[in-house]
């Protein structure tokens, strides 16, 4: 095979793309059909075609009863495997791995999530992602088509000169592409969970989203005038390195007082026990808040006047109409919405004032590992102005 | 003549611009020379170079000494002419009007200001503008062929109902359209100035810019992934009502504790006053601090590190590469960079260090209508993105 990379590669992905779109806009073909459609030789079409079967992206579909008899067999028709996956999403988080696939119809086929302890080796990461990607579509999703898988992970990645910080990402896109053998494309998972939930969440259609996760980190990211936003170096959407405190708590960044260390599961598990409130989880603290209970209350509302308030500054900068936010805690509704909703109404410029629609995220944990999807796809117009697979990561694809 | 916005004047247009592109680019040429290159019927050019000469756009070449003699006359060569204004950009401040032309080669022929009272009517500042644009080139600008006006105005722009919070900016497009007879679009001011910053200026070249503007006001824009950004209500770039003092001095907005309240020329001046200083105006307070005096210093000291804190927060969120602060305040120098970047420095994700850019703005008070005449010629890539000419304004043009 040639390296993905070359021109003739190239080449022949575009023709692939063209015959798997034809399927997936026609339904069932037969070869003479896709060749006058397709305008390529029956050569080349042919070879592409006996390339796309071997792979299991398509099959020959159940014959018609309609099919002429009589004259020779009837001409086979082809379609989509449904089993077939071409795009795999993977969202390296904190403390679980989230997979998520798509077949080679654009239908998303399942995901699955399982947690892990914070300090998990890379290597073992990539072994658990492996695994729940096969428990996908209960088992029977093939692989053979896949096209590319498309990574998130913490943090921020597009650093110019490939440091990451320490974090040794360079060895993973290395890890998933000796498993899988396909182009892998990285980057922050926040961003990617933007990315998923203006396309097909709570924002869905959105030309100007923002959005903010709160859970064992604080992050968010940018759609920006209908064009999902990088910033000059990768490092947009760092909502949680934002002060809220001057010479507040140490951040793990290297700050201090950063509205991570107020409005994360461990800020507010921190704030609560300190208000005498008993909880080992996030789960028990929105159960106590849940049943009234005021501490618990007190450090949601606390937490949520700091967002509301960062919010209102990031309106007045860049005027969004949607804001979204997900994350675990999300979960706690009004007593969470409530307060950010009532700050960030009384600090944003008062002529914006009920023109910002504030939405709790639809897509829960899934939603990095579908903006992985949705970026290896490349298909959205928010994707437009957004950097493609960039060739030093397309050249890993093995022979 | 047509209405503008009609399907036959707009090919119209599309064939003088064909024109004034081919003089442009090739300098003086003949009818004949300009027939080959146009691909325009003789009839369609003759009648479209007329309407150019008639404008004085277009004029006649001095005749060169190497034109042929003898055999009748040598054959007459059209240029564009160098005093003919194409683009007329208008920045109607706080308390100043600002105005810039370029001719029809693009080039910048000249910028021109006045300051004026706040509360000076809309009628007389026109009147002003129109006073103004006529001093350009010592009085020899021809606006014949004048194609557009950009204009800056104070505020948000871009309502989605009209509504403009009750500034009666509606009648402005008509009482410019009245005088110059063509097209106006209406923006931002400030968003004006961070264009040019991030065309002409000290952002040039930049595709992620971060302009603020420490004036009588406190605002700014932003060029975001290689676009002009306008934000999903024309609300963006507000930084002046960033809340940075919570239950602070009360702000022309209808808010309390914005930037602007402590970073204005005002906020610094009443800053300065309460801190024993004695200064007039904006100048005395930088001349206080040139000379090194206590209080000047602290008060710029103190409004540098606010600003610094604002624009840590949204380099964090945003992630730019240049930042560019224009104003008078801006002329400060030191005495309010040198606390700016400390703030900035101390607050923003430690990672992003050294990578953003801080610069004054190099284009001065003009910035503004420069922007304006980029934001008509439309022929920046950053604009790309970026509302046309709308209709409702265009149509206004006079018969």
């Amino acid at each position: 095979m040639q390296p993905s990379g070359s021109p003739l590669a190239q080449l022949r992905r575009g023709h692939e793309d063209l015959v798997l779109d034809l399927l997936r806009k026609h339904g069932p073909l037969s070869r003479g059909e896709l060749g006058k459609r397709c305008g390529l030789s029956r050569t080349t079409l042919y070879d592409i075609i006996a390339g796309l079967m071997a792979s299991g992206a398509v099959v020959t579909a159940a014959q018609e009863d309609a099919a002429p008899r009589g004259r020779g067999r009837p001409a086979e028709t082809l379609t989509l495997n449904p089993d077939a996956g071409q795009a795999i999403g993977i969202d390296f988080a904190r403390r679980a791995v989230h997979v998520a696939a798509v077949n080679v119809a654009h239908e998303i086929v399942g995901s699955a999530s399982e947690a892990h302890a914070a300090d998990l080796p890379w290597e073992d990461r990539v072994e658990l992602a492996e695994r729940l990607v096969g428990t996908l579509t209960g088992g029977s999703l093939r692989l053979g088509a896949l096209s590319a898988i498309g990574v998130g992970v913490v943090g921020p990645v597009g650093e110019p000169e490939g440091e990451e910080d320490g974090r040794h990402l360079d060895a993973l896109p290395e890890l998933l592409v000796k498993r899988f053998g396909v182009p892998v494309l990285v980057d922050n998972n926040t961003r990617l969970a933007a990315l998923a939930e203006s396309i097909w969440g709570a924002a869905a259609g959105g030309q100007d989203v923002l959005y903010l996760r709160l859970s064992h980190g604080v992050g968010g990211g940018l759609v920006v005038n209908g064009s999902l936003h990088r910033g000059a170096y990768g490092l947009s959407g760092e909502f949680g390195h934002i002060t809220v405190e001057p010479g507040g708590a140490p951040c793990d960044c290297g700050g201090a007082g950063c509205l991570e260390t107020v409005a994360s599961i461990r800020g507010l598990l921190d704030s609560y026990r300190a208000a005498g409130g008993r909880a080992d989880d996030v789960s028990a603290l929105l159960a106590a808040a849940g049943a009234g209970e005021e501490a618990a209350l007190g450090v949601l509302a606390k937490a949520g006047a700091q967002v509301g308030a960062v919010l209102a500054a990031l309106c007045n900068a860049i005027g969004p109409s949607v804001i979204v936010i997900g994350g675990e805690l999300a979960e706690a509704g009004p007593a969470l919405f409530g307060p950010i909703e009532r700050t960030l109404t009384a600090h944003i410029l008062p002529i914006s004032r009920h023109r910002i629609s504030l939405r709790r995220g639809t897509l829960g944990d899934v939603a990095g590992a579908l903006g992985g999807i949705a970026l290896v796809l490349h298909e959205s117009p928010l994707l437009s102005r957004y950097p493609q697979i960039p060739d030093h990561i397309d050249q890993l694809r093995q022979p």
